[in-house]
Parts: C-alpha cells; structure tokens; sequence
C-alpha cells in the first residue's frame, strides 16, 4: 500500500496523477489517494504563495520543465492563469468522491482541465462541468462538500500530512513511514511499497 | 556537449558528480565541469543559508532520501558538520586544476572527503591532504588559488550561472541553452544534449 498525497495547485502533481495507477498496477501495488492542502503547511514556514512565485528562477524553470515532462508523456500541457489555482473547493469535492466511488476519475478530471487545459478550478461552475461528466449529481455533491464533516475531514487530513513531514506534493509515504517527495521518486517509492508486501 | 554546474557544499551535486563521467561515455555526450559558487545566488533572494536549513522538513527529507540515492549507487554517505560547508577554497582550487588537468579528479576528491567521509573542506589543511593525493604540489595550489585571477574567475563564473538562470545545483546546461536542474536530471541532460549533436 502506498498513499499518494496530492494537492490540486501543485504543478508536479499533475503527472504524477496522470501515470500513477498504471505505475502502480504494473508494480503490483495498491494506492490510496489522499487530496491535501499545501497551504496551511506553506504559511508555517512563512510562504503566502507557491515557492515557484516567491523564486522567480525556480518558477521559470518549473514550467519549462512541466512542459518537457509533459511532451515526454504526451500529455497535454498549459499553464493556468492565475497560478497556484485556490484548490479548497476541489480538494472538498474529491474528499466527497472517495467517499463514493468517483474520487480518482475527479481527480484525473481536475488536472487534465486544470494543467491540460488551462482552466481554472476554483469556481463551482466549472466544478459542476467536471462532476457532471462524471455522471454524478453535481448539487448533491457540492452541498455536501461545503457540510461540517467534508472541511473537518479535509483539515485533519492536512494535519495528518504535515504531522508525516510531507513539505511539498506530490508526495508518496509507504506503510512504514518511508516518505518520498516529488513526481520523480513515483518509481521508488513503488519499489519501496512492493518490497514492504 | 553539457555544461555541468556545481557547487561543492551542494548535497546532491555529490551523486552527480559520481556518476556524470560514466553516464555521458555511455550517452556519447561531451561534458565540462562549472564549478561555482550558490552562496551570491541563494543571498539575491533573500536566503542566507542553503534552504536544507532554512526549511525543516524540506530538509530531513532531503538527507534521507539522499541516503537513499547513495545506498542505491554503493556510494559511502556521511553527513558533513557543519552544513552547508564552506565552499569557496574547494571552488577556487577547482578551478585551477581546470586550467592544469587535474580539475575533475579533484572534484571527486573534495566530495568523496566531504559527503563519503564527513570531512570538512574549507580547512587549507585537508586540502592539502586532498591535493597530494592526486600528485600535486599544494603549497603552489594553494597560492594560485587565492590569486586575484582565480577569484575572479570563479565570481565571473557564478555571475554566468545566475545569468543561465541557474538556482541551484547541480545544475545542467545544453550548448541551446537549456537548463536541467538536479541530480535526478542528467539523464534528460544528456539525452537533449545528444540530441543537438
């Protein structure tokens, strides 16, 4: 088992979503999706925007870099605008999928319109698009991403990661607490999972 | 051809070096060693150490997982104290092996010393140590290193990094000017590098 902490804003974590279930598949290891929010874990550092926004350097060469990844996985790429997209209302709705059974495809839903298409994520109308082409009541889900117990358990799940030392996303943490950071280190951290089982 | 940028207190920069001679034989790749410095670098934005320190859980995670990478490539791995070491003697030695031949095996050297053994490398006196070892007069070292021609050079040096867009290390350049940054890259490098030839 390996759980795969992702973040909707994260640039990085887009690949990684995209290829992570054939990866895993072919590792023979089972993942678990767990959406978070890097926010609260950026401001206890004293970061009020992404990293690639406060080093300006850093940022021009994460997006070139996003691209040549992409095209290496012929995966359609364009940057969102503004960047990081607010990813709370996202994050609240995959907490509802994974409570049903259409959290991963949501997940795979928000990036491909997020990072393959440039939209934006942080309006419910766009939400709505997305959940509806997933066949599921899009009010119905909305209502119940904004309840008391969806914004809690997206809390304690943030703090679960932050208490896990994860700084960044994506973010891979095996059964004995091994934690991998990065989209690269996807392979090791299968390996890793597959020598624990 | 790949310019290879490195920073001798620079953690991952010590698998790189390792490895980069076999892996661009094997790519059929040309590479030159750019020895310089990310102190001016990191200090234009506001960090005054490296951001292993500056960032907590960024940092564990780092040593751990480049205890991981060493186990990986069968390289000894111990942790230097102080960290970051200074690196600017180490640097500015560098670059007069460059202008003789003896500049990549002393790059060896100084990470071999600082991250296989744990030892410090701003002390004149494990330099010598380290400049004997490859059969080279130390004392005329030491001095043409502190020459105003070396120190200029290696500011002139970094200045080109930071020109490069270079943040961090180590760091890869391709004769178009395109920047791969981290050990995790080279292979890329040197594959765009081939590529272009």
């Amino acid at each position: 088992m390996l759980d795969f902490w992702l973040e909707f804003a994260s640039t990085y974590s887009y690949p990684a979503t995209m290829r992570i279930r054939a990866a895993a598949d072919k590792a023979g290891v089972n993942v678990r999706f767990r959406p978070f929010l890097l926010g609260p874990i950026f401001a206890a550092q004293g970061w009020t925007t992404s990293p690639f926004n406060l080093f300006a350097a850093k940022g021009r060469n994460m997006w070139r870099d996003l691209e040549r990844i992409c095209a290496e996985l012929e995966l359609p790429f364009q940057r969102p605008d503004p960047f990081p997209q607010n990813s709370l209302l996202a994050a609240r709705i995959a907490l509802v999928g994974f409570a049903d059974t259409w959290g991963e495809e949501f997940c795979l839903a928000v990036y491909r319109a997020e990072f393959g298409e440039g939209e934006r994520i942080d309006d419910p109308q766009s939400m709505r698009a997305l959940l509806a082409g997933l066949g599921v009541d899009p009010e119905a889900v909305l209502t119940a991403a904004q309840s008391n117990a969806i914004k809690e358990k997206l809390r304690s799940q943030t703090a679960e990661a932050q208490e896990l030392g994860i700084f960044g996303a994506p973010s891979f943490v095996t059964s004995d607490g091994e934690l991998f950071w990065g989209n690269d280190r996807l392979e090791t951290a299968l390996a890793w999972a597959k020598h624990l089982s």
